[in-house]
């Protein structure tokens, strides 16, 4: 029952078995029930993903035509969820936020649904509840969904009121369909663990939304947007790219989790966006977005080559749906609408698998203890002695200290004045792996380690810790086991 | 990049750090924060332990009367939310869907609220959704909370409109510093995948309560007390233990994910409800679970030793909700209402330790394939000739069959022209590992065996795939790597 495996952030554990895609982080490719992706992109319909991802195979004429009425006469929405969706559009609640809870709220109207069609259900009303909250939050009436048009193009029709271009549509139908489906992100995730329960596709989808909500999931789509919009079209691309480097130790959109190479979706939605561009006067935020992705290969490459950090799917999903003329409120939202086909593919899947995942964990935290009675508690600063309690709740404070990088990582920030830039403490310091490097600087942030827009520097409590320490010499030597750099 | 570990299930792989609590499986122990769930469970009360679990010691007397009055004053609903409520009530919607669709609609009311707020108010509002929800259920209209009783306390008074009796209130209080938390559970779990994307407390707690709703996780509660009050009083209980293992290999409340042991946390709630009845004329539902208990303890060790199958808390939760009068279509909401701290303190330590959980997969769908055109693609029994991805469809199919140990099932099954049990299927079979053996049965469901209440068949399509086999000794000799067992 021990836990054998230690491994945070599951990055090299296989969770689940998986018939719905697979993804090589390592060749850069990702393929959909065995297609690649770009095939899919190219030749199907949402709706044609969709029937794939649920059934394992593309649908036939007649399958297509029985799915795409299921999902069409699906699309409306009760009274009861307009007024959720206008209260938080009214409100200023975030589009996303809204998704789940009219999603969560949907369990009043299911009754005797079967958990299948509750997943469809889920993909079917999700573009409804976008384009309704738009609508709210413009001031305007929602715009019925209609039935004879496909899942994209009446997407696009309940947000502006007109029927769109064919070109628009074949843009976000790209989008829509690249990202419908990839594997493990941890929205799809909290799908399958709602799933490995028991629980039903309503309840699966809202963690999932919940989860997507995250400024390191889906909410990247919004400063992709953010950093485009502040780049100015003059500027030089590569000096903007080093100083948000040197700043963050990132770049919104570069670095994907699973891919050290380019993700093999950021081309297939680039594409789709040169099509969708071609057809207007002005493509400036494109060509914006295609200069600062060149200049950030270029700089990320030579800068940072171990780390793999080329561009991402949700770069160029920024900018489609920007010159779709999607408002960038609604960015985390829409790909909400894309991705939930996967989300209750691999719900179900998790589900049918039966198998529940309930993982170990290693405990960091104090040793076994005992009650103290209320009136013979005190903590460090009280009036009373610190008892061994209060003891061993400071001895966890000082535990991050306990790592020599750490310690290390302490001294190189003592050494300046001024705060410093990421790049500059990792090439200072003698930690090769920059996930362990990252790990260390995280571990202390907060209590010894303060990050501002100038860049990291010690807290008053870093600084009197560091001070203590270089007052010691006998502490540190034992504590680096070496002499301490002065 | 590769995943370089399998584990469904995960439970062998150390996910997180914690430092919130403790279990070791082997030993029957758990601490929470260092302290043995036994002097918890007697000491705290559960404005105690949420505290302890957010702040990492118990309060101050001034800490916690502080505490106590935060979580008292974030205790009320607006009207949106019993709105809600009673809608779901009136519909017959389960409770524990109501407390995720309220709790996920409590964005409308979030105006600038910071993240720990957030999580405190959750805690504070359970009680009250899953109090009213039970009031409207019962045609009352509900009660408003008081600020000068305690969590425990206050949450009984809002079910039944009466200040409680303080024998009831410690029965309560008991159970649900017990049960506040327990590691990384699956609804725990998916709260720390929404805090890993550093998404917000309430669509933690969403994902959370959806998870819980499961049939193999909070739903347990309700299958124990259908169990017990499906026992006769007269019933042998032995009796009834050997039919219920024998139809499904396992006994509800009976055997835990982690413990090899008796659940420690089962006695405790087990004497709370020991000293609820004493004040009680009749006690004959707790002599009864008691009772089955016992024979339940004799034969499922005599049984399947290496199992582990020993009672675990939801069994005696059951007992303790029912003797406390709570309505048992409650009693998956009302264990919400306890983890709801554990639930939130962990998303904080995600949050806090911004590491994105992200796992693998391992993929066992189709090769790679190349799109066909709409057109072109038809299915086995349409009127087109099969195409080569329909082929692959049924190769698909076919797949489960390719592991002799499941062959070896559907030939156990063959023998016998009546349903067999689970367990004389497993006595049969040369599978030694239980989970090897549950594993292959379930790949084999829904498609080869049908698993009634009278036991395990094969289907039409087994029965046949069984019968090809069976007729072409060549096939099964190569397939099973010896002759078959005629």
């Amino acid at each position: 029952m021990t836990p054998s495996v230690f491994d945070p952030g599951l990055s090299v554990t296989a969770v689940a078995e998986t018939a719905l895609s697979e993804i090589d982080g390592d060749a850069g490719t990702f393929r959909v029930r065995g297609f690649p992706i770009a095939e899919v992109a190219e030749h199907a319909t949402y709706e044609e993903v969709a029937w794939l991802l649920f059934e394992g195979r593309p649908p036939t004429e007649d399958e297509l035509a029985t799915f795409t009425t299921e999902l069409s006469s699906a699309r409306g929405l009760t009274t009861d969820a307009h007024d959720l969706i206008r209260a938080g559009a009214e409100g200023g609640v975030p589009a996303i936020d809204v998704l789940r809870m009219v999603l969560g709220a949907e369990c009043l109207s299911t009754d005797g649904e079967d958990a299948l069609r509750a997943t469809r259900r889920v993909v079917a009303l999700c573009p409804t509840v976008v384009a309704a909250y738009s609508r709210y939050r413009r001031g305007l009436e929602p715009v019925r969904p209609r039935d004879d048009l496909g899942h994209a193009a009446n997407f696009l029709y309940m947000l502006s009121g007109v029927e769109p271009a064919e070109s628009t549509v074949a843009g976000l139908e790209t989008y829509l369909t690249t990202i419908a489906e990839h594997g493990l992100n941890a929205s799809t995730f909290a799908a399958r663990i709602v799933g490995s329960t028991g629980s039903d596709p309503l309840s699966a989808a809202t963690a999932a939304v919940g989860a997507l909500k995250g400024p390191r999931h889906g909410g990247l789509l919004e400063r992709v947007y953010g950093m485009l919009d502040d780049l100015d079209a003059e500027a030089d691309a590569t000096t903007y790219v080093r100083e948000r480097f040197e700043a963050d130790g990132s770049v919104p959109g570069f670095g994907h989790a699973v891919y050290d190479t380019r993700d093999p979706r950021a081309d297939l939605v680039e594409r789709a966006t040169a099509r969708v561009v071609e057809q207007r006067a002005s493509a400036s935020f494109f060509d914006t977005a295609r200069r600062l992705d060149d200049a950030a290969e270029a700089y990320l490459t030579a800068q940072a080559p171990a780390r793999g950090m080329h561009v991402t799917v949700d770069y160029y999903a920024a900018v489609l749906l920007a010159e779709l003329d999607v408002p960038p409120e609604l960015f985390t939202a829409v790909f909400a609408v894309g991705r939930s086909a996967g989300w209750m593919a691999h719900y179900l899947e998790q589900l049918e698998s039966e198998t529940l995942l309930r993982p170990r964990t290693r405990y960091t935290g104090p040793e076994r203890r005992s009650w103290v009675s209320r009136s013979d508690r005190c903590v460090a600063g009280g009036s009373n002695p610190p008892s061994s309690d209060a003891l061993r709740g400071l001895s966890s404070l000082l535990a991050p200290l306990s790592e020599p990088d750490r310690l290390e990582l302490l001294l190189i920030l003592y050494e300046s004045a001024e705060p410093r830039s990421y790049s500059s403490i990792l090439a200072r310091s003698s930690i090769d792996d920059k996930g362990r490097f990252n790990y260390h600087l995280r571990k202390l942030r907060r209590v010894y380690v303060t990050n501002t827009e100038a860049g990291y520097s010690l807290s008053d409590t870093g600084r009197k810790v560091v001070e203590l320490l270089l007052d010691d010499e006998d502490l540190l030597a034992e504590t680096l086991g070496e002499a301490p750099p002065r």
